[in-house]
């Protein structure tokens, strides 16, 4: 329940991981780094997909799945790829267990050792551009427009419950095109697509902007990113798309003849989103109540709860409601009736609270008498009572208006973090202090970037895409500086 | 194209083979025994799971994720399940890489080595016996009604292609009871989803009964099974539910207080479907042009292919089309139009037939000038010329038809090929000449199977649920017996 959740302003961390365990989203497993996720965190991440999938879908994109496992021999084929992953890498070395000749139970048969080591997939660019040489000669055969739903595994060390964990869900595109052009188009029209969906579902504003090239993916030529703000001041990566230029095509030997009979390479792209987005949504708009889920991605918008003291006053609201839910569910709204009989209205009230569903709508006695009911909605927990009769419209829009206004709340938040340094001085103020977003001028280079880190824990997270051309001085060594660029700290 | 698959009744396999291959459903990959599921081979897998999916909510299930890794001591809990599991497992033992100081490239870090070994799932039983342990602790806390899709890894010696690969996708479900009763209520509610799946989507007629001691599942008390036969006289088992007893409960400690107070331990069942169904459907429907894919699950249901001469042509019928494939779609059917100009029509044709959508549609001038159109189905190949203005109502009803037309056909064949054998030289010429299903009577003994199975390679599918009470001898041992049960190779 709520009040076992510790105060988010007295440790956001604590806080956080609290409300995934209460709130029945994921725990801990018996493997070191990897997750549980609960049927209630998986329910929302199967609303991410579902939303996503349909717009990979409408934007040309078919789904296949790769294998699991990357012989390590590929992993070396493109040099920055595998110095950016052969540090985190899980390796399948045996194929067998057997009992143990001297009574110690079950161990790894020595005799049945790979020739090649596997690798448990961290991401699938060289198995897929292994199998694209095979699938692509001509220009007729581009583009090839793939996505994969998968696990994959990056051997973290320090791990926190969908932030970062050793095994993680995601999905991941990667793209084949004939031209440059193509490429980056497609590049950032993933990015965009991403934007969308976290505004427009998860009610999250972000910044979409160019990585750094000490930020970027490994392998990739330029990195496209979408930039939260959490209410603790720090900043979510929440998709990126990356530019491969021709790399993992000259690495795996991929080339296509154009029109004119002409060979070149392939050019590519990849883009992924992951489960991490659960941990978004909770760190961006969730209370000391617990979640506060938006509508387009919440598995449960409307809980119903019968107040009544008297079997035959549960069966007369019983009977209203049953009406209403079926209203309700006509215009696909998801709907539940919690009358088990071992909770109390007030219990039951703060565990929905906690799984943060959108709108709560109680029903007593003296509401059957006046046709009326009383709805709540998580997100301000502002109460009103309203004619029955009018339940259904009004729920439809109740939730409208709840998504639009966890979103300009969070927006608002952004906009109260996001500040302007031009002193050092100022950026390890507010750095130090406030947290937040942190728009400065940066030298472009990479020592810079990298002094700038290890004293504040701070990275560029992005050179956003709209930034102006204003001509200035960086931050930190005060050399000319263009435009200015996004630090935070971050998740 | 058709033309390049071997014949059906000259090579099964190869004609198989081919036809994964041709059709752009799947191809092995670079890693031994693991296979890419390209994209209209995962389309089906995609329309397999959506409405599986959908029949295991209806059925009061929720999906959850557990991790990929189990604990090399988890396995050793329970006796059966390890017994059966251990040799055929992927070890990992490592999680870095390193660059070799000989300058050999990438080889795996030596230092760093798991204390204790990780095997990738190739079932997720004890992982999640482990943590259901702290989920339950009351009878309140129960059912746990949990289904998992996930990718699971068999390190199999030999693998064809969907029908037994190293990685195969697959559901898991994973359910908790307090009684023995509601246990084996749930084990036979999943077997009846199977055999519903599998009749009226995949029109596969099935037969359902229980599997002997030696083939049930590793950790089972009872599995109950789907037996299919395919068109090579071979029977494929198409899904399984087991009913788990205690063993996983006993072997992960997992006790619950009843209403008074008394602690038990939990009843569990298990029962996967995985991506072979894929590789059935193609044994049980296809023939010597392609795929006949059931219309229920076919990722493309219509294809409209334009015949013309001149550019004016086909944009009348171009115009002419849009009309049809809009009122196809607002019926919920799929519709591709092919207008691609690089092929011709017969090509087209045949493409489509390998690819096995269930209707095609073709208009050429004439058709406009008499408001017609040529409409051809694959099960049967048959054509009709039909009035534009019936196009919908024709195409639905079509649709309807060809899927019970499939499954006709397949419940035809099995009835055509299951034999009654009375004495062992008839199983020997059964078997040997014909295959198919054999109904005989057995003794009941693992000894009298293994020796069947020794010198016939058949073993028996299943016990039927519907067998009769019937007295005879056992084909192999002469001893008395009370049934017949299902005797057949198998995949």
């Amino acid at each position: 329940m709520a009040k076992f959740l510790t105060n988010r302003e007295e440790n956001y961390a604590q806080w956080y991981n609290d409300l995934v365990i209460k709130a029945n989203l994921a725990e801990n497993s018996a493997v070191r780094g990897c997750m549980v996720i609960k049927p209630y965190g998986y329910a929302i991440w199967e609303n991410i997909q579902a939303q996503l999938d349909k717009m990979f879908k409408a934007t040309g994109h078919v789904n296949a799945y790769f294998p699991l496992f990357i012989p390590k021999s590929f992993f070396s084929k493109e040099a920055a790829h595998v110095e950016g992953f052969a540090k985190e890498c899980a390796v399948v070395t045996h194929y067998r267990l057997k009992n143990d000749e001297n009574g110690k139970g079950i161990v790894v048969d020595p005799t049945a050792k790979l020739e090649e080591e596997l690798i448990i997939r961290p991401t699938s660019e060289t198995i897929i551009w292994n199998s694209y040489k095979n699938w692509i000669q001509s220009y007729r055969d581009l583009p090839i427009l793939i996505n994969q739903w998968a696990n994959v595994v990056r051997w973290e060390m320090r791990t926190r419950l969908f932030l970062r964990t050793s095994e993680f869900l995601w999905q991941e595109g990667h793209t084949a095109h004939a031209t440059r052009e193509e490429a980056v188009e497609e590049t950032e029209r993933m990015i965009n697509v991403y934007a969308d969906f976290a505004e427009k579902y998860m009610a999250l504003p972000v910044i979409k902007g160019y990585k750094s090239e000490n930020e970027r993916f490994a392998g990739a030529i330029d990195t496209y990113t979408i930039e939260a703000l959490m209410q603790d001041g720090k900043a979510l990566q929440a998709g990126t798309s990356h530019f491969l230029g021709q790399n993992f095509a000259k690495a795996f030997e991929v080339q296509f003849a154009d029109k004119t009979g002409k060979l070149d390479y392939v050019w590519a792209t990849s883009w992924g989103l992951s489960t991490r987005m659960v941990g978004a949504l909770i760190m961006a708009h969730a209370d000391n109540r617990g979640l506060i889920l938006p509508p387009r991605l919440a598995p449960l918008q409307v809980i119903i709860i019968p107040i009544y003291k008297t079997a035959e006053q549960l069966e007369n609201i019983s009977l209203k409601v049953k009406d209403i839910k079926t209203d309700l569910e006509r215009e696909g709204i998801s709907v539940n009736y919690d009358d088990k009989e071992n909770n109390k209205p007030g219990w039951k009230f703060a565990d929905y609270e906690l799984k943060g569903v959108p709108v709560r709508i109680a029903l007593g006695p003296r509401d059957l008498e006046n046709s009326t009911l009383e709805i709540a909605r998580r997100d301000t927990l502002e109460k009103e009572t309203i004619p029955i009769n009018n339940v259904t419209a009004y729920v439809k829009n109740l939730l409208e208006d709840i998504q639009a206004n966890i979103y300009s709340k969070a927006l608002k938040f952004r906009s109260d973090n996001t500040f302007y340094a031009n002193k050092w001085s100022e950026f390890l103020e507010i750095i130090d202090n406030q947290g937040g977003f942190i728009m400065a001028h940066w030298d472009g280079t990479s020592e810079t970037e990298e002094k700038i880190k290890e004293e504040t824990k701070a990275t560029i997270r992005c050179i956003p895409f709209d930034s102006q051309d204003e001509d200035g001085f960086c931050i930190f060594s005060g050399k000319p500086s263009k435009r200015r660029v996004l630090f935070a700290r971050s998740y």
